[in-house]
């Protein structure tokens, strides 16, 4: 089996895929529709999506091309972002004395680097700066990137989970071009536009409401050059196979100018 | 008058500085964080801060920032996000042989640049690119970023507005220490949670329902560490001025767990 996503080999996508899938090849992708575009040509089986980061929120950009592309959402996975610190083998951590990384995973891992008393330099890409340090040989530089990123380049992990705020998680999206039809604790995601006038949106959640079905997700989106429409993404509990969600989303109907299913998949963990 | 900003001199929300506040002082700050320390400080009169980007979504981590520190919001802007092509002046187009910038930057203008038959090199920031095209000195190379970065570094505009999608572009909070008091146009944002059951975001929104208040933005998100909890992220038409808008946020206190009134503000226009 081979999975698709966004970036370098040693991506926390990648690391995301080894988790959620176990042993699988990886297809590399420089862009996120060039994943959608494998699994609708059929060159991967499957693609896995990075869809929100808890400290960088949603990825609109793939709830487009979920729009775009008639694959289906079949799976969830919740990645614990941990950062690791990544030398050559035989490196002590003391010997350390310059740390390059994506500026993001810099500013992430701040605290742990003034504690190490290190000068930083900033790099397009967390995986790209382990493939940079091996490229450069230096054995007093370290890189920040995933596990895997350090397996790939067979370079040394010296410390993990280095990030200060331990809360950062990414939700991934599995795709497919058929449906999955999950039974027990599914969810469901979908999209749909509404009038924008006063209690529209109060409107169309009534359809759960009435049912007593569970939203986890909401996230309205303004529609750019239609500045008075707006597109909403709402995942909820169960599936549709359950009766009560059919008819949930028969009623959506009825108010909802667009409506698109995605899929219903098993519920992951937020661990 | 100074204004703090996230980024290098140069950045897209330095430019937004300038298109919002007109001729300013602008204060470079490393983190988000460190945008709102300078602002609470008294360091910077106003700050100036990316909430949400029509590819990317909304950056949570400026919501965090927004419950740690006592700041209001007193302003939005829009900001079209315009790629241009900077290259040395005198350069002409057909000169160039590679473009340097942050991936993203690259990515969105990934049509273009094949266009254009030239080879591409990421590297760690936008307005850095251009820093480090000056730094460079080669007359065949050509960086991309913002209008400001170019003009900050004496280089020249060769194109303008050459990403492939045209509908990028991102908003823009001004935070300050008092609250303003807008009449008018006025938009409010607050932020509340709830108990996770069926039913209860329904009856929290019907507090503006039932007021024919009219919701402009909505956003869950789960908390990480308490996975049965929610916050909610809400822009409504009005001004805490107005007695409906004051009625509704009573009324919401009778079901949520937590309700913090982030400011009331002048509606700007998404163009």
């Amino acid at each position: 089996m081979r999975v698709a996503f966004q970036g370098e080999p040693g991506a926390f996508s990648e690391q995301a895929i080894c988790e959620y899938f176990g042993q699988v090849q990886t297809l590399p992708c420089e862009t996120f529709e060039a994943v959608f575009a494998a699994v609708a040509a059929r060159q991967a089986e499957a693609g896995l999506i990075p869809i929100e980061n808890s400290l960088a929120g949603s990825i609109h950009q793939n709830y487009d091309l979920l729009l775009k592309y008639n694959l289906f959402i079949v799976g969830e996975y919740f990645l614990r972002v941990r950062l690791c610190l990544i030398a050559f083998p035989g490196v002590k951590i003391e010997q350390i004395q310059k740390v390059i990384s994506h500026p993001q995973a810099l500013g992430q891992s701040a605290g742990y680097l003034q504690r190490l008393g290190v000068k930083t330099e900033p790099v397009y890409d967390t995986a790209g700066s382990v493939k940079l340090l091996r490229e450069r040989g230096e054995r007093t530089l370290a890189a920040i990137a995933s596990r895997r990123a350090a397996e790939i380049h067979a370079m040394q992990v010296l410390a993990e989970g280095i990030e200060d705020d331990d809360q950062n998680y990414t939700r991934f999206l599995a795709i497919r071009p058929e449906a999955a039809s999950p039974r027990g604790k599914a969810k469901t995601s979908i999209v749909f536009t509404l009038n924008n006038r006063p209690g529209a949106l109060f409107e169309a959640l009534s359809v759960f409401a009435l049912r007593t079905i569970d939203l986890t997700k909401i996230e309205s989106r303004p529609i750019p050059g239609r500045p008075w429409e707006y597109l909403f993404y709402v995942d909820l509990a169960g599936s549709t196979r359950d009766e009560p969600v059919q008819r949930a989303l028969e009623h959506l109907k009825e108010y909802a100018l667009m409506l698109r299913v995605f899929g219903s998949y098993r519920r992951a963990a937020l661990k």
